[in-house]
C-alpha cells in the first residue's frame, strides 16, 4: 500500500534551517519571502492487506523512528 | 501570499536518506517497508498581489537555491 507521511514542526518551535534559507533568499534579493518553513515528505510503499493495520504500523515507526515527537507532529494517509 | 513548494528527487535519482532509513525500519523489524523516498516541502508567506508573478518568482527561488535542477523535480502552488 502507499503511504504518505507528512512530518511537519509543530509551530510554536523554531525552524532553524527554514530562517537559513530566508536569510539566502533575502540576500539573492527575494525580500519579498516573509517566512519560509521546511517540512518533510516520506512516501513509502508498504506490504499489507489491511489499511488500519497498516496505518498503526506507520505510526509506530513515526514514533520509533521517522519523527521527533519533541519538535514535530506528523500524519499518516494510507492510499487506498 | 500562501506558497507551497513540493521538491522531490527525481524518479530515476537513487534516494541515500531513503535508503538509509528503509534499511533502519528493517533492522527495528519493520520489514513490510518496501520502498521510502524522502521529499521536501517548503511552505512560504510571501509579499505581492499578483499570483502569477508570485509563482514566477518562487519558481526562480528554486532554480537558483531551492532545489538542485540536476537531482531534484519542483512544483509551486500558489494559495488563492
Amino acid at each position: 500500500m502507499r503511504v504518505t507521511v507528512t512530518i511537519n514542526r509543530r509551530p510554536e518551535i523554531a525552524d532553524p534551517e527554514g530562517a537559513t534559507v530566508m536569510r539566502a533568499l533575502h540576500e539573492l534579493g527575494y525580500t519579498e519571502a516573509a517566512t519560509v518553513r521546511m517540512d518533510r515528505v516520506i512516501h513509502m510503499e508498504v506490504d499489507g492487506d489491511d489499511a488500519d493495520e497498516v496505518r498503526s504500523r506507520v505510526e509506530e515507526m513515526c514514533r520509533q523512528l521517522l519523527a521527533n515527537p519533541v519538535l514535530e507532529d506528523f500524519e499518516v494517509e494510507v492510499a487506498p
